[in-house]
């Protein structure tokens, strides 16, 4: 089996380094390939997403991703911006389901903005579709308005959109994932004021006649947003679209204080996925060798139970991760007084050890 | 000066009743007539808007807005539903800035789920531009799907637009609203992705060009949605669309998590406005005696301040209703321990007497 490795920018290079020394520890072997993305990409072959990335990327069994972006591409064309490789990713490989675990970790409760009583034991599962919505939908540009009180002037614009059948493999893989888990799933979305999303609504209750032992509930995507700062563990398993998925989906990992825990996996309708942590490429730690590797580790958890079918070896990285961290280890993001600092090697070297 | 009066449904009735006893306590008399909107109104006249509402709307100084919403009108077609009306209202008034403190009272500071020393003295203002965006974009609708992978099965869409214009003239409001508090405004799109938002984006900084005195920052949606739960008082003013200002006005009002004490403005551009709670309809306490009226009480202040330029009875108001909280009256939504717990009549009453 074959792992496609995407380091990246910015800390992207130093936590994968450390997520493929976990790998390396395992009894299995895999074999992995690195190819450059983003900003890297760019600099190697004048492009975000480089055409032999992408091809690793088809041929792969899946994808073990880092993060991209870092301010100096800030004055790129945005077609060649750093982001533009993971819509790309996310686009050719057809990963239009992507599972955002929102998980507070006990030994961390006290990093969280918010009170004890209130997050402690967070355990929720966002569900993001993530290759319709706004993101790509046509047509989308800058043009000369053509009607209504601003006729004549420019205007942006862009196209909301969801196909039946996005929004039911979509809704399959949510009732599904909440069957595994608490039985409970919100889908939420704003079908008040979009036709988008009322037809989301409309198709997410008929897919609900196949999942009777589900709980569904539909909510308002502003609504959603105050009940994840309200009481984030009355949710469950979330589904949603693109767009809000990408705003609820940071949001409730913030809740937990720590972001630097949080893995990802974006997959296609056969289990191939992209993985990567929730947080970003933090351009301004970069090359320091403190910043937190373990969403890029759980992240490869991730990848061996979801792509890889390795369930065993995914339980072992993660409970590695939970004895490294019920032993005091920390990275700065997370330090608290009476644990342990360590650096990004130290806490890598750690999680091989426990293995 | 003339006031119309929109109880609408719910709780809206009992608090817009207190907020006119305020107002009737007053030196200054204002002519007040109230209509039926939301609910009500499709129960009076078939319609969540009707005719003789919208037109003592258009006419008056002012609307004193209540609440809408109702489960009971769940199934009507969505024209009729009661969030219409608001739609209604917003667009056939072109209130377009939509002005949306998020205020933590020192008194309520035990109400927020998050931690004190993150949110005490919390004091942002979010203003959502109201009347564009994909709101009301056109088209709009159910369609069989015109190309793509999709192609002839049916798809929901919409279309997200700014019309330069409508973007100058919020960022107007914006800057000088900065200017005027702590002269840093925060603009939120999501430029990476949308075009609609990359065009926000260049003309929000055509606009800064005309105040060279306020800071202004970008941020991407995601990163202000993460960023209000990590460190909120980092803000001060925040812009943005009227799709993105829906979801993080309603995050922001819950960190204080005293909703029921927040006021909001939405005004045109002759500043005249309408004015409402934040928080909704509320059906399940309605009719009870037990909903917190201050929030409708300080959005009559608003009104006073912004449109009927009577900004010294707006102070005497908030005055008032800071005095009632000093002396220890809650609702129940705020109630605490060792607080007098009342009802929605008996504050209204109590502010009135702290006038
Ligand atoms: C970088 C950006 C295009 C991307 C998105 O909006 O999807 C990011 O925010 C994410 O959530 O992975
Ligand atoms: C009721 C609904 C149409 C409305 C909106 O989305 O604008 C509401 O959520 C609000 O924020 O006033």
């Amino acid at each position: 089996m074959k792992i496609a490795v995407l380091p990246g920018d910015g800390i992207g290079p130093e936590i994968v380094a450390q997520a493929v020394s976990v790998l390396n520890a395992l009894d299995e072997k895999f074999e992995m390939e690195t190819a450059p993305v983003g900003g890297a990409g760019y600099e190697a072959a004048g492009h975000p997403l480089p055409e032999a990335t992408l091809k690793l990327a088809q041929e792969a069994d899946a994808v073990l991703f880092g993060a991209v972006g870092d301010w100096k591409y800030d004055t790129l064309e945005r077609a060649l911006r750093p982001e533009q490789a993971i819509l790309g990713l996310r686009k050719n490989l057809k990963l239009f389901a992507n599972l955002r675990p929102a998980i507070l970790y006990p030994e961390l409760a006290g990093a969280s903005t918010l009170k004890p009583e209130v997050v402690s034991g967070l355990d929720i599962l966002i569900i993001r579709e993530l290759t319709g919505d706004i993101y790509f939908g046509q047509p989308r540009g800058v043009r000369t308005c053509p009607d209504g009180p601003f006729q004549g002037e420019r205007e942006g614009f862009d196209t909301m959109r969801y196909a039946e059948t996005e929004i039911r493999r979509i809704a399959h893989v949510a009732f599904q994932t909440a069957q595994k888990r608490g039985g409970r799933l919100t889908s939420v979305d704003k079908a008040n004021v979009l036709e988008t999303f009322q037809f989301w609504k409309d198709i997410v209750i008929d897919v609900h006649r196949e999942y009777p032992d589900v709980a569904l509930e539909h909510m308002y995507v502003d609504n959603a947003a105050m009940q994840l700062v309200r009481a984030p563990k009355k949710f469950d398993v979330i589904v949603t679209g693109n767009m809000f998925g990408d705003i609820l989906s940071d949001a409730a990992a913030m809740l937990t204080g720590s972001i630097g825990m949080l893995p990802s996996a974006s997959l296609d309708a056969n289990n191939k996925g992209l993985y990567e942590p929730s947080h970003g490429s933090a351009p301004d730690i970069a090359g320091k060798g403190i910043a937190n590797p373990l969403a890029t580790i759980l992240s490869a958890a991730m990848m061996l139970r979801y792509s890889l079918n390795k369930a065993e070896q995914a339980d072992r990285i993660e409970a590695a991760v939970k004895k490294v961290l019920a032993a005091g280890l920390r990275t700065p993001d997370i330090y608290e007084p009476g644990t342990t600092k360590v650096g990004t090697a130290e806490m890598g070297q750690a999680v091989v050890a426990a293995l």
